[in-house]
């Protein structure tokens, strides 16, 4: 089934409005979750939003947050975000950082008492057009063993770093830090497809090509091995434990029927976001020639297989962008059907 | 050959001082180097002196550089290092931006025209000791290839992250972003052992298990793949683009035999520091408080082999630092004639 974005977007907002979100916070959730579908990255756009429906209506995540700012300096900020969606909490606290940039250079803000903020892309890519660098991660519910370790303790906890280009498109790093996400793997098992070994072990700890092991108890494993788990913690303790949210294994989980921990250590789950002026550094121009340099170099790399020219990171998403500008976006069956549901419940037109 | 941290100090400390450094900058070059040997990072010890004696020697590198602020905001610099030591720059750099941090609650330098750094930690962990959490990063000369590319283009750039704790060690992340490190592949080397897949591929870009394929045109491969790309693209670029060094396949090599490209686009090599004071965000006794949690929870999760704990990022290293406190460190034959020659060549007694 092949939609617009205009019609995915229409629909979204109208359901978040559904949900008591004012006008203006149901645009800009519509509008994150829309940049994931056209990125082509479909785990985290309108599939998702049924999820976010029963966030609040198991009262988990809150329509009408109050944001706080609860902590400051000059370039930092620690904002808490009254139990809101991340959809929202990271553009208001990505904002923030933007400000403190411009006046002291670079601006960095943990927040807590959120909750999922889709995709981390959207939210550092706010940068750009203030010619700065945009951070973002988030930390999220433990599907990670760390090294040696049955246990999940860890969330897929992404990364996003992005770097203003001059006359090419932007370098967009956006990575979970697990070997592969959860999203890969529903993949593998709707195609009922092994996957590759290094993705997953089973409750037992051991290596497993089967991608119904995550359902049986297993976890994911982070990217590379050991070196994976210590990245991941860095995205866990900056979103987290610096912000003052959950971490580790009491991070809630995004599903509503499964229910938080309890005595929990922190509030909500956590991210963390910077925003660093180019010329704080050196001046935008040169910086930016540079960039495209880099670009054209890595480019032009000799390549393995002449049919397969070196990427550069975020290039895919912004070809795939533009291809569904122009086809639109298919979303899967699974998908349509539970908008269906979303459309019948509110008396939506869909 | 059993040595003391004293002994391999005082003789390392001359050495530099014969290689017309001043007795501070001697005294800084020589505590950084034992910093490695002590972790044991063997790689980033007085194993490298002698590398960095023929920088010296072949006009590479500069022995007495008069650093320069070149660019500045309330919380950001950009040093130019003057083609000196990244021992001595990366922790000028350091204090730049723990001040900038103690005014506006984080700092964060870019170094350009310098050289190789040493062991990451040394420099993030400068931080510890005023309550921030550090952050150091260094692009390096390339032996990594990204995804699809037969050529060498990037770095083993690693990335190191700081956390200090209340009763714990600190939570230190330190990491090269290549799936294994060159000091990795030596071991390997020496002992005639096959590597496993994903640290090598061959010049025809083939994954390789032959530790030797590096030294016949092949590369070593980014951590867990293409998302090892994007990781070590952010440290270049942050290190490289955005301190006015080179950055790429241009970025200088280590061993003096080898010459820089020309036409570079940049000065030296680059490096990338920040701290973040931690009562910028949340009171540093209650941050504390939770890295506690945070590392009691990880060790004592559920271990898949019970003779395995979970380790935390650093641990090992402390544990190391301990032993080597008591038992001396050892060094391997080919480092000890090294350091003989030295010791011939400035007439220094070893």
């Amino acid at each position: 089934m092949n939609f617009t974005k205009q019609q995915l977007h229409a629909f979204t907002k109208n359901v978040f409005i559904k949900c008591s979100m004012n006008e203006c916070d149901a645009e800009l959730a519509a509008t994150v979750l829309l940049s994931a579908d056209m990125r082509g990255i479909d785990s985290h756009g309108v599939a998702r939003l049924s999820g976010y429906v029963r966030l609040f209506e198991n009262n988990r995540a809150n329509a009408n947050p109050s944001f706080k700012i609860i902590h400051e300096t000059p370039s930092t900020a620690t904002l808490d975000a009254d139990k809101g969606l991340g959809l929202i909490s990271a553009p208001f606290a990505m904002n923030i950082a933007i400000e403190k940039a411009k006046n002291v250079g670079t601006g960095w803000v943990a927040i807590k008492n959120s909750n999922h903020f889709g995709v981390a892309a959207y939210h550092a890519m706010q940068a750009l057009q203030h010619n700065m660098i945009g951070i973002a991660m988030t930390n999220a519910s433990p599907l990670v063993a760390p090294t040696f370790s049955k246990e999940r303790m860890l969330g897929t906890n992404p990364i996003c770093f992005v770097f203003p280009a001059e006359k090419h498109q932007p370098i967009v790093v956006d990575m979970a830090t697990s070997a592969a996400s959860n999203g890969k793997l529903e993949i593998a098992q709707r195609a009922e497809k092994n996957i590759p070994t290094s993705w997953l072990q089973d409750e037992n700890g051991i290596d497993s090509t089967d991608a119904e092991e995550l359902k049986k108890g297993g976890a994911l494993l982070p990217l590379g091995g050991y070196k994976g788990y210590g990245l991941s913690s860095i995205v866990d303790l900056l979103s987290g434990v610096l912000s003052g949210a959950n971490y580790g294994p009491w991070v809630p989980p995004f599903v509503s029927f499964l229910n938080p921990l309890n005595n929990l250590p922190g509030e909500g789950i956590g991210h963390f976001v910077g925003a660093m002026r180019i010329d704080a550094f050196r001046p935008s121009s040169e910086f930016k020639k540079n960039i495209d340099n880099w670009i054209d170099a890595f480019k032009n790399a000799n390549p393995i297989d002449e049919k397969q020219k070196v990427l550069i990171p975020g290039e895919l998403e912004f070809l795939e962008t533009e291809r569904r500008m122009k086809e639109g976006i298919v979303l899967n069956e699974k998908v349509v059907a539970d908008l269906k549901i979303l459309a019948d419940k509110f008396e939506i037109e869909f």
